[in-house]
């Protein structure tokens, strides 16, 4: 039990995803398994109920929920011999906003809707600055590739690169394939782009990299607007998690909640 | 100059969009044209210049723009001896939204954040309250089918039904497809869409109106928050107005801007 607090402690200071699941009813009752997207420890009573706690636990962790699980006394589904608590401990997911344009101003208020903790960061202290940008958390003025380096980025962390100057572009998108961020997307147009892969080719950045790059970022839904911009981007971002192809659902066949590309999901 | 004035006024009254073009610079000049999206009233100077400032006014005002055009004393393309202010009076497009539940209040954010002038309506007082909503423009307590009745309409105007339940959806989407409304989206499962079409057809909605209801509401993006949902439902908005089909721009040639489908805009 020591050392699941110890990590459960670890985890919130760290600001990582964390589950702690409590087992509220059944034999076992009152074992804890603490679930992390990489490791569990403690036990919810045999090593068959543990591994479908942490399979649900993992599964709740993603969307931060918090739920009763019911199993078999073997992690057997549809029985309900077990009640099982499992508690998300998920901090907001991070989006990091490079270049303080105009567009900037949109795609930090959509990634706050959507619930990211927004940082816009950008060189040039004149366009970061908090009156620009009220609704984001944090504004930095610094070298985006300077600062990506030392930033936290994991799986849930988006990137958007607004700048559309390979001076600024190609350094910061360099850091950001280095990173497991989820989705990177930058912008600019087909012709911006062609120069800055040049340039990242150069630099040594292989296809398969290149190909993690969202550009031109967002969906193709005819976007002009900063704010038809940003819901272009932000329905990206979800399509992509979600391994959905974006189109219209009046124009697909099946259930809207199925997965065609469980394996996109990252 | 009395018409232009009086159209002008009427249709800032009406709250009906308007361009004004004056020839400021060139042969002409003080010349005025008033521009609706049906009618002009007014010259620039001669036919030819007339149909051209008529075509780029129209081409403001959709977006609600103002800016100052060069064209020759014809009309004509990249010549600069006649320069016309075009100036845009739109007002903020309609949301209508029906259906007071959680997805609303997301849904009726992004309206905002898209510019429209957002109302939510419901027949339940305890649903369609001013809290739930802080960021509409108005909330009403009325039945949907009653409201959209004497709604103003246009076909800038969208339509959000997210009740899900027939009983409300059949008489709204009934309504709403006697209107030029450019977008009329409906809310629920397949198997929920199916029911209220066959319903609607009982009612003697033909295919082809059938067609313009968009449902299962939104893009394909996975949403499943209601914020994920109102992105979902605000690109397909976005999408259809525009003629483009969704998906990622990342995977499709071509210029970004360039319209696939021209005709398909209302």
């Amino acid at each position: 039990m020591g050392e699941l607090l110890r990590r459960w402690r670890e985890a919130l200071e760290r600001e990582e995803p964390v589950a702690v699941a409590t087992v509220v009813d059944g034999p076992g009752r009152g074992g804890k398994l603490l679930v992390t997207p990489e490791e569990h420890v403690g036990t919810a009573g045999n090593p068959d109920l543990d591994r479908a706690v942490v399979e649900a636990a993992r599964g709740l962790l993603e969307g931060g929920r918090t739920e009763m699980v019911h199993l078999g006394p073997r992690g057997q589904r549809r029985m309900d011999d077990v009640s099982v608590f499992i508690q998300s401990f998920a901090p907001p997911p991070r989006m990091y906003v490079f270049g303080a344009i105009d567009f900037a101003s949109a795609v930090a208020r959509i990634g706050k809707f959507l619930g990211y903790r927004v940082t816009v960061c950008d060189a040039r202290p004149v366009f970061a600055t908090r009156e620009r940008f009220p609704t984001a958390d944090e504004v930095v003025v610094a070298w985006p590739d300077e600062f990506i380096k030392s930033a936290p980025v994991d799986r849930r962390t988006v990137i958007c690169v607004l700048t559309h100057d390979p001076k600024f572009d190609v350094p910061v998108l360099k850091e950001a394939l280095k990173t497991e961020a989820g989705y990177i997307g930058a912008m600019g147009s087909r012709r911006t782009h062609e120069k800055r892969t040049a340039r990242l080719r150069e630099e040594g950045v292989t296809e398969e990299e290149l190909a993690r790059i969202s550009s031109p970022i967002g969906l193709d839904i005819g976007a002009r607007t900063p704010e038809e911009t940003a819901v272009a981007i932000a329905a990206e971002i979800i399509a992509l998690r979600t391994g959905h192809p974006g189109g219209r659902l009046a124009e697909r066949q099946g259930p809207i909640h199925a997965r065609p590309a469980e394996e996109a999901r990252r």
